[in-house]
């Protein structure tokens, strides 16, 4: 919007030279259209919001903004024919144009874009990205537009942007490194001999990813003590950590529009043999995890070596990746990204340089629980793992 | 689900003394569901997620959890003769039922007890709150269960929770503490001396919220200078703080699942008088606001207030607020709730406890502008602003 050199797309201090370059998204663009007729498509819409961005950061440094309105909102097209347009709320026009290498538009404009492109076909399929978060008031507004085309959730970006160029590992390595100072934050604190609260763990975390400059947490930080540690998820409380107990924490941070994913679990002071082995299992499962992880086997196989190893630990009942959830996901622009997801029956294919995590939960109620989950890169023929803390810690 | 004291929804450590009470939320359900005929509905349902969770935290001190996954979601039903009833994911079944006063049940349960309820009433209408963020997935679940009854948008839940409880205004004025804090500790940044970016101050704002005990930040910190504080709401860069610049800051903490939403702007070094005349418009207009506020008049009369002051000041062309967008919105659980919504043709009275923004932007391009965004509860006659950094700033 702003014509100074000061205020265009490339400025070397509006977007860094860690950050994606111009080309790169331009080149992720070409990739994308390349794929769209092999794939069945005449169209890709990418739907993502301020905190599920990927579908839409894939292609340019935009990142919607917090909000119950439309500014939270933001759309990707591109058809087969014409060039790639970005949408957002009419008050992030001049922003979004600034770091945006093709067209920006307002919402108010989706209208007759979409229809000028569905009256030069008279058939063809939309691939939607983004159908898990999509709002219904947003969905409405294109299928009443696209006329005779069809609008159908499609895994063409998912799949695309799961393998990740030099210029996202180095961020996401970052992030990991960021991830793996929160978790020292924690350790730190809970040796000083004082009681400490859930609370007040998941607040040190925070601000240890900070002061080594995150740009903020990925995800707010859980820290689960006791018998709150046997919750898969849950947020901190003023609960204070005891002696014995089995903490579970599930912590990651955000680097310029990449982020970790990290769950590590220890037990506090004298605790049970008993919680001490589930520490053990799953580590355990996830070492499974590391050593099985290449390129050229599907994510199933990969799946399938954490869910064995927790099946044979023992902890079948307690482990959601035991009883067949999953056991890792792709992690990138958003913490949780939908491929490669490892679980079963996901027939994709592993490929060098996807990054995702590795993962194992064990939730024992009245006893406690923990996820132990790493984030990996898939090397040429094994695996890297991004973080280094440890996965057996017993405080 | 664990019977012990220790987890059960009214132990003091795991729903803290200055949080909202069980004995709140029951009344809450109550004054809703007594309100439900009146405003002809037969039912509420009510949507919220890991980021917009005014809908459902209402009602709860259960906030869904970050991911693309249905741990973002959830859902409260009130039905005229039904119990309440959250809905969450699977995997947050037995932490949502820690910290709920009534029943949980997961989103795999969902259509069962909405069929059971529309079974109940052959016709009616079921109020939904959350209409502009609610996924087109769950949306059409809902439709495609609840047979003959119609869902539309209501406004209901949106106007009894803008009267804010003591309990709330505590927490808000906490929340609004630690944003004054994150203001000084960018001006105590900038008056070193040495040359910052935009991205380093609201680092620094982040850190000096979480320093004195903000849970997290209500959004991503917003500053940015020079050409870009010209641009209504965008994302912090590298770009480093030049003196004669304009700097635009829109900033809030979190404390306890309540939320500010604050904004500043300030002229850096010596600035032309063409920038120190937007900083004392903005801030004029924000002024005439503060006055006019109060109970019994409507938001439409407040938004004139703040609008007409703009226009006076012969900035119209440069200010969203002055071609009538709205000067103000309310702010409690999310930094952005649907009411008070202080704009023209809102003929909402305002009452007493309710807590909301005033707000005046200036954009001029080329030079530079800001948001002069405070923080008020209204009182018996009045208004008390809950932030207290001056809005007149030379740096």
């Amino acid at each position: 919007m702003n014509g100074t050199k000061e205020t265009n797309g490339t400025s070397k201090h509006v977007i860094s030279e860690e950050s994606i370059q111009p080309e790169e998204f331009q080149q992720r663009i070409a990739t994308v259209r390349k794929a769209l007729q092999p794939s069945g498509l005449i169209g890709l819409i990418a739907f993502g919001d301020c905190w599920r961005g990927a579908n839409v950061c894939y292609f340019t440094e935009f990142r919607p903004l917090d909000g119950v309105s439309d500014i939270a909102n933001a759309l990707f097209f591109l058809g087969v024919d014409s060039p790639p347009i970005l949408f957002v709320s009419k008050q992030c026009v001049d922003y979004a144009s600034e770091v945006t290498t093709f067209a920006v538009h307002s919402f108010d404009e989706l209208n007759a874009h979409l229809s000028s492109f569905a009256s030069k076909h008279s058939d063809g399929v939309l691939g939607l990205a983004g159908e898990a978060y999509i709002p219904e008031d947003l969905h409405r507004r294109i299928k009443a537009t696209i006329g005779p085309l069809t609008l159908t959730p499609h895994p063409i970006l998912a799949e695309i942007k799961a393998v990740k160029s030099p210029a996202e590992i180095a961020l996401i390595r970052k992030a990991s490194a960021l991830t793996d100072i929160a978790m020292m934050a924690i350790q730190k604190t809970l040796s000083d001999g004082h009681p400490h609260t859930e609370r007040e763990l998941a607040l040190d975390a925070d601000r240890a990813m900070l002061a080594h400059g995150a740009d903020r947490t990925a995800y707010d930080s859980m820290v689960q003590a006791g018998p709150r540690s046997a919750f898969n998820l849950a947020r901190p409380t003023d609960r204070v950590v005891q002696p014995g107990d089995l903490v579970m924490t599930d912590i990651g941070a955000r680097y310029r529009g990449y982020v970790a994913d990290g769950g590590r679990g220890f037990t506090y002071g004298a605790a049970s043999e008993e919680r001490r082995a589930i520490v053990r299992a799953a580590a355990a499962a996830v070492e499974a995890g590391l050593e099985a992880a290449r390129p050229g086997i599907t994510c199933a196989d990969l799946n399938a070596a954490i869910q064995a190893a927790l099946v044979e630990s023992g902890y079948e009942k307690y482990s959601s990746e035991a009883r067949g959830h999953g056991t890792g996901h792709g992690t990138g622009m958003d913490p949780e990204e939908e491929q490669p997801w490892i679980g079963p029956g996901n027939r994709t294919v592993l490929r060098e340089n996807m990054v995702f995590t590795l993962k194992a939960t064990i939730t024992v109620p009245g006893v406690g629980g923990l996820r132990t989950e790493r984030i990996v890169r898939l090397t040429a023929d094994g695996v890297e793992p991004l973080d280094v803390f440890p996965m057996e810690l017993y405080w």
